[in-house]
């Protein structure tokens, strides 16, 4: 087995949700496991100088338009989300409060919470809905709810999102990387997969 | 023979530059031409509240390593100009101005002028040396450096640019349209060769 895809991924992120649905399936045909590691991407904007993809005026709905058909062409269920964007803070930290003890869990946790955001619509901002999405996989849901008020989860969440920033140039979402080299957006998948496949160019 | 796809772009823009090199031979693949439009992209920055793609800390990092990237994955030959970005408004009006009597011709003043600056770091936004490209092409080197003065040439690249932004809702390059159906990025050609080939999704 040779080393695990990085993905870096921000619950508010449409594209980042398109990846998800992806990302294990794709590490897999080339015998890769994928850590999965939450961010929040608003810490970048600023430091970057740009802002969610949606409020740009031409992008904005060019890139509503292009969610849509991506997930379309890649046979994703998509639903634009009437409040877009959120502050993900709650589900962040249940993503690694779970990851914790449970890698796998944390990873079903985030392929459910993205599904009822962007799928359903419905605010996984929300740290009882989050709750919810983690009890019906087994998790325990008041020492979630516990858990993602500890200091230790939140300097987690911090410094995933320091490290994803200024350690790694992480500025957008999706963002993976393979040996170490950087591939951003959910389509890039393609190119990232045949990086895999030729192990380079 | 089905419409034409139109194909917009910058000359300052590398991944404008790596589509140029391929858009013709991805259209013929399906029966199709392709009309090319120069325009300033700078024009839209302020609209947009962008930059040039390089400006940025982290995604200008990783842009350059990605031109670089791209162009070897595609076979194409790439060096990133020390002078970069430049505004390219001789090198568009001598398009144009090329453009009003032969497109083939036009066309490849284009792709001339893409690798004089993205092969050979030369610098395209003089007069002189569109001058110079355009005359190994059998253009009249006089008339075209009095041409692109003219009122007409000079209105035909702001009335396009501004076409291109306000009408059409372009906001970086390359930008390409398949029946209506818009595609950004030299890394959405097989995207739209995918459209073309099924009549979309």
């Amino acid at each position: 087995m040779t080393a695990p895809i990085e993905f870096y991924f921000e619950f508010s992120s449409p594209y980042g949700y398109l990846a998800a649905e992806r990302i294990d399936d794709v590490a897999a045909r080339h015998g890769r496991d994928v850590v999965w590691k939450a961010f929040l991407l608003g810490a970048v904007f600023k430091l970057e100088g740009t802002q969610p993809l949606t409020q740009y005026p031409r992008k904005g709905e060019y890139s509503r338009h292009d969610f849509a058909r991506s997930a379309r062409l890649n046979g994703i269920e998509f639903n634009m989300p009437a409040n877009f964007p959120i502050a993900a803070i709650a589900t962040s930290r249940a993503f690694w409060w779970l990851d914790a003890t449970d890698h796998r869990m944390a990873k079903e946790f985030a392929r459910a919470a993205y599904r009822a955001f962007f799928v359903e619509g419905r605010d996984i901002a929300k740290a009882e809905l989050c709750a919810d999405l983690a009890a019906a996989l087994g998790a325990d849901r008041q020492a979630l709810l516990s858990g993602i008020e500890t200091p230790e989860i939140k300097a987690k969440l911090r410094n995933e999102t320091d490290d994803a920033i200024h350690k790694r140039g992480v500025f957008g979402s999706p963002f993976m990387f393979v040996d170490g080299e950087p591939f951003w957006g959910a389509d890039r998948l393609d190119m990232m997969e045949r990086w895999m496949a030729t192990g380079g160019w």
